[in-house]
């Protein structure tokens, strides 16, 4: 690439075959669609809208629908792109070149991107037998004094849940601020957003893509306190967001309701994944989040291929199961056993 | 701002009031909605989406189509939220810190910002009495040796057209990449897109956001060299498009056709609000835009807000009203005719 820049020269596009046929279990994405009634709504909505108009770049009605969900108030919010767009603005308006980045790791691989894009350098906190190595991050900060630290919990790969009290000491411990990935938190055992409001060093940052079934909209959020979310603003894009998935998103959240009982059979169903890979002699890791962890051979992840099956399997080794549907599960743990079955 | 970096404190939230009201002439944008036949095989067609699931990150439909269109291979096209993200990526992609980015100036307001966020130095070359001074251009390019050559054409705001040989001077004189913003080329004269084929150090920017009617969308598209859009893509955030937006976009490029009656009413009205604020002795610019630039007294702009005429005035002085329909710009017209008849 002949005028891109000498430090990126390494980098490549990034590239996902897009999945349409088969049990897509390698995105995180809920294997529900949208309830009937939000989509209806929603082209209602869309019928009557100036298609030739900006959206607007305030987000006014669903700023004032998240709020309210949250319990804050509308300058404690703002929306962008996904929350990738967010989490970058906050790279972005906090780094100086080679200013440090400390993140948990492995996690959203995003991260490190989002640090090199910035010229900042980004140290990785390795994981500890896969929990949260807190005391190594404590010590880290003490050393590198960071501008940034990344935790996502649930984390993704490895669906680890990070405690409350352990994030208000990693909080407590740095002068840099903490941002908090809550992609997954729907499906964990409980929630804690508030931290984005309650320490003015926490942006806690939240998404449409997972548990509310809408990564097609490309829509995230941030909460915290008026200073950071002014500072978001600042540095983001504006208009990023369209006008039709500002519509989707604001009647989403107003009928949060009707996710419930979606998120609840993909926590049991999680949890059945487990058992049953456990009982077929795999390591399993716990976890919060609509994945599960685990290693997969070469040989089981080909087969599951040829039936169509997709998982994600990382460069590193390890493979992340997406939970789907009861009968995609069924499906899914039929090709291991026969597998298993044919190596005994 | 406790968190922002030192070097952006002087940063702002950008903020445009969301108008929905009235007669709106600030955002040139298009008067018209898009043809009824668009969205009725648009909402067909996400009636059957699978909301839950991911964007098609290749874009691969909607880049076909725009390939189709301009008689390219689909890898010559990569498509972005608005052609502000792709442009924004061209600068990520090439600009390390100090490096130089020219730019003829007035121009779109965004090329400074962006120069800003990658650390870069951002130097105007001036319109010389509102042509493009391509001379001046020349001889900045010999003594910087920029990164980057912004050419906005026809110009964001004064609506100056630059004639394609003296685009190619510009590129042949340079070691760096030429963007190429083509956001209003629907209404100029005629097309050079084909440029960001020919040079290979020129990319062509358009945009969903004008001509067709769509800004709402947030899809705006880049054409040039295989090698040149590897490298945005590269950059550029993964999934930005939402699949409702390449799904509208892809329909409305293949329906290009039902747009050109429409453009054609804008270009004809432009020229009559030139010839009539001409006539009531104001100096107006040629345009080859979908907006006219010109001086408005305070008094005469607060007197069009009074009736709910909104048109956008720039802190430097200068005006500038996008053209509305027919009835639209009759308002306007008479707004100002009372106007002057009570100063005479």
């Amino acid at each position: 690439m002949k005028f891109m820049k000498k430090s990126f020269k390494n980098m490549e596009p990034y590239f996902s075959k897009n999945i349409t046929d088969g049990i897509i279990l390698n995105a995180n994405e809920s294997p529900y669609n949208v309830p009937d009634k939000i989509i209806d709504e929603y082209i209602k909505r869309i019928k009557k809208l100036n298609f030739n108009r900006y959206p607007d770049m305030a987000a006014t009605d669903l700023c004032n629908a998240i709020a309210n969900k949250f319990n804050v108030s509308n300058y404690n919010v703002t929306v962008g792109v996904g929350s990738d767009e967010l989490i970058e603005s906050a790279f972005r308006a906090t780094l100086e070149p080679n200013d440090i980045v400390l993140s948990f790791s492995p996690s959203f691989s995003m991260y490190k991107v989002f640090a090199e894009l910035s010229l900042a350098k980004f140290i990785p906190i390795d994981f500890k037998n896969n929990k949260f190595d807190v005391d190594l991050m404590l010590k880290n900060i003490k050393e590198y004094n960071p501008k940034l630290v990344l935790v996502c919990s649930p984390n993704n790969p490895n669906g680890a849940f990070l405690e409350e009290e352990e994030i208000k000491r990693i909080a407590s411990s740095t002068n840099g601020l903490v941002l908090l990935d809550l992609a997954y938190i729907d499906f964990a055992k409980y929630d804690y957003t508030y931290l984005g409001m309650e320490f003015e060093n926490i942006i806690a940052f939240r998404t449409f893509s997972k548990a509310m079934s809408l990564p097609s909209i490309r829509v995230g959020y941030a909460i915290s306190s008026k200073d950071n979310i002014d500072m978001i603003n600042a540095i983001k894009p504006p208009y990023s967001v369209t006008s039709q998935s500002l519509i989707l998103a604001e009647i989403a959240i107003k009928n949060y309701d009707l996710y419930k009982e979606n998120i609840e059979k993909i926590k049991s169903e999680r949890n059945r994944l487990i058992n049953e890979f456990i009982k077929l002699g795999y390591e399993v890791l716990p976890s919060e989040a609509n994945f599960i962890y685990l290693n997969i051979s070469n040989d089981l992840y080909k087969l599951l291929e040829e039936n169509k099956i997709y998982i994600r399997k990382f460069k590193t080794g390890p493979s992340r199961i997406t939970v789907g549907k009861e009968e995609e599960n069924n499906a899914l743990l039929e090709v291991v056993k026969s597998y298993e079955n044919c190596r005994n």
